[in-house]
């Protein structure tokens, strides 16, 4: 029975599950989620998918989950002997390494890309105006982990060894988006980040997760 | 040898990862990071410590980790085996649940008690203005949240299941400094919130990991 991931194929964080997924060679089925008609926000979601109301949600015949990287540790850590190694687990150093880079994509590098999409990409799809101070200063913030990027990638191919694993994936929907905007110079302009980007770009995997990402063209 | 917590005894992120070893039953010499003389952002500290200059680091022999969460993680798998059983691994369902609940609490919980302890406990220890506008807004985004924690709360003792994980410890720090200001009514006035607050608060290695907190006071 394949797995179920409820979203949108327009979704940053449904693509972060797909990506994972994906690498490991699992069948999913994506369930529509019908957001403009408020489905993730009615009492029927909130009860048996995801009491905040978010996209996505998973099933695993009576297991339900929710929050894309819960998911997608969950999808690795059981489909561990198959597809791509995303979590090194038969390396604690490694595991270690993959864990830091997880956290700085959740704590360091989200705030500000989530900010930099939800201006030039959302907004513009809602008609709502783009907040252009928001956009320097999630800018800058961007730019300044983006430093830390390009000082880590000139010494790894990848950002927790020379591995590709989970911690990558994550960037997966957000930047995806951003690179879909005149931002797409933040990572541009640093060319270790510009080629891990590429590289992740081209994965089969990845290709595919993003495959119905839209929004923005 | 003890495992190096580089950090601050004032610090919520430093809290995170003490209550982890001390509920591991693990020894851990916690080294001081001048903070007010800058040393977090000293060349020295980037280079060997943490790229985005800030705490805590962590050293285990010649392994060198960051990000409280990453970190707290290394912990409770390597010591499996001793202390309280943190991430459940031996169930993978149970585990999955942690991985939500830890995952809610750095995406959901975490931004606006942030905020809070920002503008209500450190802007005055510095001398800034409370921004007011802020601390309304920032409170109802907290409270949102804490009515699915009711709710959770309401059904299991904690919010990964019936037993204490990483998901409750990842709380302590800041969840501290707040109830130390007025906005402590935001969980006081949810009773299972309230409950689960007051049982993290009154074991032993949560006790040992705030001792240091004592800003606010």
């Amino acid at each position: 029975m394949a797995l179920k991931v409820h979203g949108s194929p327009v979704s940053t964080c449904t693509a972060r599950v797909l990506a994972c997924a994906y690498e490991k060679e699992v069948d999913v089925e994506l369930v529509s989620v019908n957001l403009q008609g408020g489905q993730h926000k009615s009492p029927e979601y909130l009860a048996s998918k995801n009491p905040f109301g978010q996209i996505p949600a998973f099933e695993d015949g009576d297991l339900t989950l929710f929050e894309s990287r819960a998911i997608s540790r969950y999808v690795a850590k059981k489909y561990k002997s198959q597809g791509t190694d995303l979590l090194r687990e038969a390396d604690p150093k490694e595991a270690a390494a993959v864990e830091v880079w997880m956290e700085v994509e959740s704590q360091n590098y989200n705030p500000p890309i989530t900010a930099l999409v939800s201006e030039l990409i959302f907004k513009p799809v809602f008609g709502l105006p783009t907040d252009e101070e928001a956009v320097k200063s999630q800018s800058e913030k961007l730019g300044k982990v983006l430093d830390v990027y390009e000082a880590r990638l000139s010494k790894s191919k990848y950002l927790a060894g020379d591995f590709i694993t989970l911690a990558d994936l994550f960037h997966v929907g957000y930047t995806y988006y951003l690179m879909k905007t005149p931002k797409k110079e933040l990572l541009n302009s640093r060319p270790h980040v510009k080629a891990w980007w590429e590289d992740l770009l081209s994965r089969p995997a990845v290709q595919k997760a993003v495959s119905g990402m839209v929004l923005g063209n």
